[in-house]
């Protein structure tokens, strides 16, 4: 957890954050954190487990971040995230203190363009695909 | 699925699998056929997870292939394999046909020994803490 705190709050101008599930108070405030100090950070998660216990999607909206979140039955599955465009952050781990404290996990920090390209290429496609204009309520 | 089948099915000498949920047929009879070639495969899997709906796991068992599990209330959350300790392959995906088919998942392949090593070595750690001569039954 000290580790991927580290990694997030060297973030200066961007955080794109695509997660399943995320409901660690601690990295929650470190996104707050990264928000009230100008990053401009985007979130996109699961749309039936944004209500999860101790989630942290409505404390994130309630404090400005913009999230959006998919309209769909399957899971949006990813766990990444990229900072400033250049590192990327991803997984089996979700952001639940379950995941960190119990689960056998994986976590790789990876800055080759290689690899961050298609990851962010995806998020901005998601961005856009769960766009609230794009949401169909009947 | 095509794509991570012919990875896969690449393999000529060993098949270290580490997975939260397995219960894709077609991966399940890869990984049997690769077993029958004579690539020594090796499968761990989550305690929780391994009776799940179509679970290969106990297929892979009856085939002779041998699979260890936690012992642990949490999760043993990986999911990725090594294919020849050469060839890594992991990301959010389980491979179920719902993760398959219907979510949002990714999945990375990375020949670097800088990224193939520590998830050799984690294997080989679990394989050893999930020896079941080391359950604890009272």
């Amino acid at each position: 957890l000290s580790r991927l705190l580290r990694r997030l709050l060297s973030a200066r101008r961007s955080l794109e954050i695509c997660l399943f599930a995320f409901s660690s108070p601690q990295l929650g405030r470190a996104v707050q954190l990264l928000h009230r100090r100008g990053v401009r950070v985007r979130v996109v998660t699961d749309a039936q487990y944004m209500a999860l216990n101790g989630s942290q999607i409505g404390l994130l909206r309630h404090a400005g971040i913009p999230v959006r979140h998919d309209q769909e039955d399957g899971f949006m599955h990813h766990k990444f995230a990229i900072v400033d465009k250049k590192m990327l952050i991803t997984g089996s781990l979700n952001w639940t203190t379950q995941a960190i404290q119990n689960n056998r996990e994986n976590v790789l920090i990876v800055e080759d363009a290689e690899y961050v390209k298609p990851f962010l290429a995806e998020f901005e496609r998601i961005w856009e695909e769960y766009n609230p204009t794009n949401y169909t309520f009947f």
